[in-house]
């Protein structure tokens, strides 16, 4: 079943270890067939060296396993909730990578410093607001998607032009139109929160221009775009 | 003698390396048969591109080598105490791992600031008090191991939900289940490590939720733990 | 068509790669061909892992293309503005590397701070003014040429003594005899970037000896150059 | 001409390559034969790539080339100050290794913080005081190594406890009774300048406690040494 979304699962995983964005089994991707309204995702706490598309899981947005021989991730239903929320994407990446959990930790939004992050991201990437202490204890991965969602909302920043954002206390969470472009963005996201580590403690007053945002932002997204091949821009992220 | 414990230690030193834990020849990792209170630890200074299972040195809860060709490890006489008074444990690593030691050189507990730290460790990790000089001089690596046993006690924490410690001015000790536990929580607590530093460079006043250290920590542990698959939980550590 | 050239590029391109200064497909080289005033450079947004000489692009000194199945960088009118102003250099790089863009992030230039730094670059690595708001709309990359071009003249530095600036707000350019001494500044200059971010941790007021900047680099440059072999000096850069 | 010496100084060359302590070309590596009075040293600005021992050039200690094919390091005066002053030393080491740079760039000593440092350094590893223009000027190398004796006679520190200096404004120097012992000394010197850059940071006012800087160096140094195997105490540095 959907054995062509398993191999495309099972190796954007193994593309976050050798990105170096996993310690452990730590972080997860999964993808989605929207036809079909199922999830293909890595199965929780299965060692890296080992994995195989075969062993991926696939649920139904309710979470309920239709096929696979494991348990699913148990952030399972950050996952659905955000694919129920932002219907355009296709693909979803978790990791603990050291840089972007950090400020995660920190309760702080990576600010948009640079051309680098301006390249990919439109926006400072937006930090959940705390889940109330009932959520963590009822149903805390589902009600970590639902800041995700939140915080989108309330600032008003598209999921399509900002693909990633810092769960508070815990860690990213990438996305993008397959789960390899989810991947791309969650390597650009622990680089750009490495850089901006750095820029903060070089200097604490930077400030960004905000035209040199917008430049590089349309030089690889919309309509003008002229970064890359012909071909790449429809699937640019 | 202890064939298979041998091996594991041995296995379990040359995966100190692979993880990046690992100067020279610092490091080691010890394991105990619990039925014949036997311990079989790395030995003393020799190099790990050449360490065999044979190599390994089988030694008495007093210290004494029952079996090998080397001298036992000279953190020997720490790992003993260590068994003595956790009496679960079945595994234990010491490194020089370079952002734990960092902070054992700082004199500071390395607080509890996030999921991936709550996911492993139940509370902050603890560091010993100063070892007294009387005891620096005369028996110095059994004084270590007391002041380990005497901080939990101190603080009341339980060396299963918090496996791991700073020794003060020296670096970290961890311990498991097994040997492997032992440097799986090695690896945690580096990651851990070095994502606080960053944390407190990008936020000198971050608070964790408590709400959220029990969650992550029952998430994976204790009686309603759902991380990972079903065989797993009973040797979680 | 200038096949030599082009597969010069191409393995300067994969050197960036091997020298960890490269994050995905960010980052270019260029070289010129001066008898011919070609440029042959990378092309846009094509993965490193399977790039080939004959995937490099050529175009002339206005930027259109003469040879090539690919679109040339995005940067190339950056490029094109370097060796029309820098008539004596042969190759150009453009990366994203971490600690070098951090500087350029920050909007500081990266001060002399020792033999390594005054090994390879005569002064401060200077750093280039905002570039106005409709320059950025309307040319920006031949803008960030221009801005270049500006800060060597205005500063009175040598862009043979010093192969190395910052844009603000995006990242480094180097440059040299060839591309291959390009890649090499880029080297250098990431090295002594880290190195300066770690000696203003641990002394804000660090003040550099002006004879050592000079004792050093004429140990390599000029006409008492007396490091490396005999046959190195001449394309000491 | 001393071939056995040759093969042993382009092993702890490459030696130095492959625990990271070199950007390029930079770094050196020599020994002496101290019946003959010959130094065997690293030629200059060779890439490591391609160095074989019969590369390596013979000196004598006027650093007069008497065998090889190259000319020496242009650091080879600074090697014969040394192995002058320092009659017990067999072996020298220079880097540009980035964090012992660091502290050589910030004109600071690197204190004993911790047991990883006093394993190996008794004392704190000093820095050079600065060279007056003039011997800059005249003979800059010859003067490097003056101001190195200079700083263990005025600080009276054994060389050979502590085989480790920072040349101001430079790099560190490290030394031992073979190439091999000041590669291992090179190892260490840089993990404790990168552990006591961070734990500067994690508490600027850190204290070591003396007696457990002379247990460290006791349980590997000087008569009632312990650590490691009986063989291997006579040769320790």
């Amino acid at each position: 079943m959907l054995e062509d979304l398993k191999e495309e699962v099972c190796a954007a995983n193994l593309a976050l270890v050798r990105h170096g964005l996993v310690t452990l089994t730590w972080g997860n991707v999964s993808a989605i067939d929207h036809e079909r309204c199922l999830v293909v995702i890595k199965p929780s706490g299965v060692p890296y060296e080992t994995m195989k598309p075969e062993d991926m899981v696939v649920v139904d947005l309710d979470g309920s396993v239709v096929d696979g021989n494991y348990r699913p991730s148990s952030d399972t239903p950050t996952h659905l909730v955000l694919y129920k929320a932002f219907p355009s994407i296709g693909g979803i990446v978790h990791t603990h990578s050291l840089h972007a959990t950090a400020w995660a930790q920190a309760g702080r939004p990576i600010p948009n410093l640079g051309t680098t992050h301006a390249d990919t991201f439109h926006t400072d990437i937006p930090i959940t607001d705390e889940i109330p202490d009932d959520h963590i204890r009822d149903a805390y991965e589902e009600a970590t998607g639902d800041t995700i969602v939140e915080v989108f909302r309330r600032l008003g920043i598209s999921p399509d032009e900002t693909p990633a954002v810092l769960a508070v206390h815990h860690g990213p969470f990438t996305w993008g139109a397959t789960a390899v472009k989810a991947v791309e963005h969650a390597v650009v996201l622990e680089a750009v929160a490495q850089m901006a580590e750095m820029t903060f403690a070089l200097n604490p007053d930077v400030q960004m221009n905000p035209a040199l945002i917008e430049k590089h932002f349309s030089r690889k997204h919309g309509p003008g775009a002229y970064y890359g091949q012909q071909g790449d821009k429809a699937d640019n992220r």
